[in-house]
């Protein structure tokens, strides 16, 4: 549990055509169970560590729950190795008196709730039927030098990447580019989920007046997450989708793609930076 | 369907301080919901197109099927958007006579089937427990020079990623180098479906002999793929997870990372080198 490197041999082949036998450290990868009030809800492949967190978001970004208080308590399970260790791998959360349990069909719910069959715009339909907030309105002014010192920011807090070049990052930065959560995982939504968990446990959620940056590319489930946490504004490194652009646009988010090297694209929500 | 970009309005940031509104080209992103004999199974976000081969491709890698005689049809729905149109979303696949059908709760297999409870073991005993094919036999030699071209090799296939720079990439080679099936998608893992699927369509699966190369990180999710396929050799251009060599080295799969600018590094396998 919490181990986020693990060290392994490995053979470098080198530029001039030799080899070399060294050591390596990896990010560790390991499934993490989520169960619901004793019942099975989903498996992710995580990097061990804030597993609390991850489960908040999830279930926030998924629309089971809106409030720290919607989860009354959280505890690993005995599920044991074959040396009779626990695994720390299954988190049972216990929702609170009144709080209506998850779809075990969840995963599917995002896409398919709509009455317009399997396509983008249900996929938009459902995210907008399910969010409690409503970031559109969001106040945020974000200065342009301030925008485009977050992936410096970022990556000053890539502890693990640095050792290993196997890490998604995701971060939560104020107005002014103080930084709030950051969180790395080999999953890309893990780290979001992580970010945006700790955030719900702290009674910051809608998060107003943030922006959120990821190391990555910005899918549609990106987008997903920070509206259903109310962020107002998504910064990635690199490409958004068609279909995370499209998302931005109808639920009001800023979203900034290609933001490095004091340069980026700004796809949506423009009237927020301060030019 | 089959759009593999959509062109959007973009506001640059310049480094020079200056901004241009300017069109920009961003991959597609749709939802695809794939059904057994009617049943919906699984929604994926992916790029439209080429969408039999990601059906087979992940049927194949989950277990379901192990032959394209396996499948006897595969058409879309009438998945309908709001103007009537066919969305293309939904394609439903059906099970050749004799072909068990998949456990609904799929997803959650691949993890939780052994008796250790939810652990990396459980996850790397799942993948045996499933697999139909024994890559560790297999005789592959494969030479440094091959090996070290192949990053060039899939990049000068990535012909969406050069316009939008937001496409995952994942191709099969011979020993020798020469390229038998490449393809892009938003999602690592779709990629690395439809180029199995593709194989499984032309009757070469369990595919020996070959080596996959992706543009990303390696997951135990992309080594799983490959000891699904009967594929014994992975390369990718990022590091690998600590969970992906393990299941390599217990697959008997050569496993290579940040394989980029004539370096790499061999975790697994390297027997099959030729230095």
């Amino acid at each position: 549990m919490g181990r986020l490197t693990v060290r392994r041999p490995v053979l470098r082949l080198n530029a001039d055509g030799s080899t070399r036998q060294r050591p390596d450290t990896l990010v560790a990868e390991e499934p993490l169970e989520i169960r619901v009030d004793g019942k099975p809800l989903t498996v992710t492949m995580r990097t061990p560590g804030h597993d609390v967190e991850l489960a908040h978001g999830f279930l926030l970004t998924e629309g089971v729950i809106g409030s720290g208080a919607d989860l009354s308590t959280a505890r690993y399970c005995d599920s044991l190795d074959e040396q009779g260790r626990n695994t720390y791998n299954v988190l049972d959360v216990g929702l609170a008196p009144g709080v209506e349990p998850p779809d075990v069909s969840l995963e599917r719910n995002f896409y398919t709730t709509s009455s317009c069959g399997v396509c983008g715009k249900a996929s938009l339909d459902a995210v907008k039927l399910k969010t409690r907030y409503s970031p559109a309105t969001d106040p945020l002014r974000l200065p342009r030098t301030v925008l485009l010192e977050l992936p410096d920011r970022l990556r000053e807090r890539q502890k693990v990447f640095g050792s290993t070049g196997g890490l998604h990052a995701a971060a939560l930065f104020d107005a002014t580019g103080e930084l709030l959560v950051a969180r790395e995982d080999v999953g890309r939504h893990n780290a979001v989920d992580k970010v945006l968990g700790r955030m719900l446990m702290d009674g910051r959620v809608p998060a107003a007046g943030t922006v959120l940056m990821v190391s990555g590319r910005a899918s549609f489930e990106l987008v997903q997450k920070a509206v259903m946490a109310g962020v107002p504004a998504l910064a990635a490194v690199s490409a958004p989708s068609s279909l995370a652009v499209e998302l931005a646009e109808e639920a009001g988010i800023t979203l900034v793609g290609f933001l490095r090297g004091a340069t980026g694209n700004v796809y949506t929500g423009a009237e927020r930076i301060e030019l």
